[in-house]
């Protein structure tokens, strides 16, 4: 593609920025988290629907996905679990064909006091916007629509079939994605907008979650001392966790990508609850944990460890040893993905589109790196053979509070989604 | 009084025990949790009104009572705390007046499958009655009324003025016992049979409670490593809880009726909660302390040391020292109580009418006995000028599973009790 034409698309998704803001807007707006999608799906099916694609709208059901490789134990129920996917049919059916996916479930908010704005109520301040999930990952979806538009308004579609995901459960199980695959969806690479702030993902971590539940017959309080109640008795088993994640983080532990990334595997304590009565001795306990795993780990060793580590723990705890932890797997079971290892041509050839893209708007060259956290990547990666390119634009705090996303990062990526769309796709006239 | 007439009022105890045994059985039938009292306050109510006593039953209100000694902070509103009285006016209107105190509330039941029956569906096993609130103190409210009616089956009533008491509230503030004496009703001694085994309890304990709120923003997932979230921000604080604990134990600062005691004031972490989401580092944990503090202990010095000691430990920790805790007491702001300590007349006559009266239905000397709990009795001693006496049925897992209560020693009780009124308040025909 020439300067000339580059500078056009570049054009015409300035051209359309407001609009594309004010739709980021919108969409931040429906408060997406796990069960509640509903709307936000709704509009984006409204969006694609107006955009003529041809919008497939479905109930994640899990028999169909429960024996597939990257399945992970469900979280509630499925009886709101819907993907939606706008799929453009393209009259050249070039090979450059593409999934463009996004994840339309945000985390939830946590203390609303904690944010200076409320979370639902995007606004706008300097180059940011605050809301949550506007960044992870909403601007993504944008970015991929307008990226799109703007194609579209300069009176081109790609020439290759493309795949507009928004999916569902990608913060707690990936099964939105899983069920994609499942129903057929497949391309020559995969573009997911993550915000990752305008580098190239090249290596992932898995992520494990479980549950340990403590309950039992605790010693009277009249003799409550170290271990005797089961919330104290969460205390050594946090602790020995801490122990094995500094055993995988070390050196001779880690995948080459994550060599010279500090700590990469992170253990996080995300929940906890316990008790009934202040002044009765707790007989219950249940914590929420996420463990980090490099690409290469298998998933059922590291759970083995896991689980040898809790046993031992327990051993040398008043409470523990008469009343085992017991351990249960439920949301992510997500293995690591390194797309540095796909050698494919297909990695090769979208790889080098989205770098030219990337050239092109920024001047800068596209960074490769890896990441200590997980993405639906994995699922296109590791279970259907397709090369699985996250890029996306810059945000702070997500999952934190006053989550926020540049603007001018959006503006970016959107640019260079488009032009990656023109190189790796090709374009047709419409 | 002689053996005859000791062993008449025993048998009368005898004759009325199948009827007491079922009296309490529907009595623990209602699950009387903090909030849910009313049903078992209208049954108690309909019991004193049944034997012709004065009922009075008022709902609290938090403005009559706030500004005495004794009072605690209120937990959720009092529009269902009500308490019972039933007043017997004596003719003779002898010194000896009496007030029988028991509570009505419950502690909660916990997971129910760690019940090896329903908790509100009281079962007899052998010597034992399970239920919860079955010993903690429903059957003391069964001892104190069946005492009375076994008197009455013999054509007596007490010779000086008896009110028959049935609050709330025990089990978190001990706000019904001071409602009670705000009301007026006063007495030259009281009795409450809380189920410490047919012991005389010359001290308890004083309790506190508070809430320690940890909330702030966390460092990254990224960067997870100790201390780095507000979960994990609660261990060091509960670490040092338990040297203060030790501390206070120690020979030093101990309470000369706790000498022999083992480790007499227990730190209990009762409850805790914390985070939303697994993958999301928590922002915020809330965990319940129980404290105890000893007899003469003064409260406001140990609110003082308890938060400079959490004051201490927040300074070597990475979330603490960025988002201080705050501690929010709200429930027991209990005292300590030694009736040891009376050398009243009415403290030595009442104490001496109970030995007389236990001796004579067991055999055995009373056994004299401080506890590492607090009870209601506190109020009377201290800011009512009147030596409380507890006294009670033996009951086992008290707080815990499968609580139970043993039905000779409710018989035992309900003699003593009878006897210790004759003794105590002396008898005139009806």
């Amino acid at each position: 593609m020439d300067k000339a034409a580059q500078s056009q698309i570049m054009s015409a998704v300035d051209d359309l920025f407001d609009e594309e803001v004010g739709f980021l807007a919108e969409l931040t707006k429906h408060p997406s988290t796990r069960g509640n999608e509903q709307s936000a799906q709704s509009f984006m099916a409204d969006a694609l629907n107006n955009r003529s694609f041809d919008v497939d709208r479905w109930q994640i059901d899990v028999a169909d996905i429960q024996g597939l490789p990257g399945f992970s134990p469900v979280i509630g129920n499925y009886e709101d679990a819907v993907n939606v996917v706008g799929s453009h049919h393209s009259r050249s059916k070039g090979k450059g064909s593409l999934i463009l996916n996004g994840h339309i479930d945000v985390v939830p908010e946590g203390p609303l006091d904690m944010w200076d704005q409320p979370p639902y109520e995007p606004h706008v301040d300097g180059d940011w916007m605050y809301g949550r999930g506007v960044g992870d990952m909403k601007a993504g979806l944008a970015c991929n629509l307008f990226a799109l538009d703007a194609l579209r308004s300069l009176g081109f579609a790609p020439a290759a079939d493309v795949y507009f995901q928004s999916v569902v459960e990608e913060e707690c199980t990936g099964n939105g994605a899983l069920a994609c695959l499942q129903r057929g969806y497949k391309a020559a690479a995969v573009l997911i907008p993550e915000p990752f702030a305008e580098d190239l993902i090249t290596a992932q971590v898995g992520v494990i979650w479980f549950q340990v539940h403590l309950k039992g017959l605790p010693t009277h309080v009249a003799y409550a001392g170290d271990g005797a109640n089961a919330i104290e008795a969460a205390i050594p088993l946090i602790n020995a966790l801490h122990k094995l994640e500094e055993k995988w983080n070390g050196p001779e532990h880690r995948h080459g990508d994550f060599a010279h990334v500090h700590h990469p595997l992170n253990l996080n304590i995300g929940k906890i609850q316990g008790g009934d009565w202040t002044s009765s001795v707790p007989a219950w306990c249940v914590f929420d944990v996420r463990m980090g795993v490099f690409p290469g780990q298998d998933l059922e060793l590291a759970r083995a460890e896991i689980e040898a580590v809790l046993t031992d723990a327990a051993q040398d705890n008043a409470f523990l040893r008469n009343n085992k932890p017991a351990i249960v797997y439920h949301g992510f079971q997500a293995e690591g993905y390194a797309l540095s290892e796909d050698k494919s041509e297909e990695a090769k050839g979208s790889i080098s589109a989205l770098e030219t893209a990337h050239e092109a708007v920024t001047g800068n060259r596209l960074d490769h790196v890896a990441i200590t956290a997980t993405t639906d990547a994995r699922f296109f990666g590791l279970y259907a053979n397709t090369p699985a390119l996250v890029y996306g634009p810059r945000a702070e705090s997500i999952h934190g509070f006053n989550e926020r996303v540049s603007l001018e990062s959006i503006r970016r990526v959107t640019q260079t989604t488009a032009l990656f769309i023109a190189n790796w796709c090709g374009l047709e006239s419409l």
